[in-house]
């Protein structure tokens, strides 16, 4: 298991970490397998889309909050439920493709660490199994 | 692959069964490599979220009958287009890592079943896949 | 790696692609593992649900059509951002158990690819991890 580090600057971001998980795959020689992405937070949470244009991220950010409101009458008393729920509607890990040593994403994919309660330094594991 | 039993009490609620997660890991030697956890309901989920305060499973409850409404004028004869629909946006099933013969959560994280039709006695289904 | 080819007809949809999943579990002898169900698209999803009524999928589109309005203030150029964020909320892969050469799925489920952005054909990739 590798375990990335990951720091957040605003409340509510989306952070592309595919370099980080390429070079992990590299440094490793996993060549033929699945890679299970996971956040230990329940603040946070793993998602895969566009990594073309930083606005398609800017836009989740946005409908995320209008989706699940900061305030809403919730019973926790650490202030932070929505993001909590926000984790589970995301869901904390991804599981990726790896073939000849990189991951198989479409054209457009990048993965990214969901925050939704910092800024915050996060940690992200990486667990590789191989096709034997 | 083992099948779990899980009863749920109401309508819609989140279930903590990160202890029968751990008993079978243990009592059937799985050491490393990657654990799916599977509901086989299309009325339920699996997630994963923090077990520490309980406001914050009955917080999640309360926000996602307020995201998918009950009643909105679904086509479905059942009456239960809304579980179905919480069903997709939380997932039927999460991957965990294991390692050392547990898994590795974060510290507040627990696994939960997210019944959104109940109450009913469900299944959860566990495989194992080695790290070899 | 397996890669399936899918053809929308709608601009939001979900098509049931259960039996071309147990094709290739066929005829690629996948016996014992876990096989991940992965969308390279950042605008669609993939979401395992009901396949005996075929107005619960007909609900599910609608409702998410309901919680991420297609207009909302987005900021991404190309007009589609609704399209991603509910990517992001379904998710792009799932992960289903294998055992004695077939899905372990519940009685009701099926396996579907999410359109949220189409007519489009559109790629599935399959990826299986024997259980050794």
């Amino acid at each position: 298991m590798v375990t990335l580090s990951v720091s957040t600057s605003n409340r509510v971001e989306s952070q592309d970490i595919t370099h980080l998980i390429s070079q992990e795959i590299s440094s490793n020689n996993w060549d033929d397998g699945i890679l299970t992405i996971y956040c230990p937070h329940t603040t946070g949470a793993i998602t895969i889309n566009e990594s073309a244009d930083p606005d398609v991220v800017k836009d989740m950010t946005m409908e995320m909050n209008n989706i699940v409101p900061f305030d809403d009458g919730y019973l926790h008393s650490e202030g932070n439920s929505a993001a909590h729920i926000k984790s589970s509607l995301i869901g904390c890990s991804e599981t990726v493709i790896v073939e000849n040593g990189n991951t198989v994403l479409g054209t457009w994919q990048g993965v990214y660490f969901a925050e939704f309660d910092g800024p915050r330094t996060r940690k992200v594991l990486l667990k590789f199994v191989n096709n034997k």
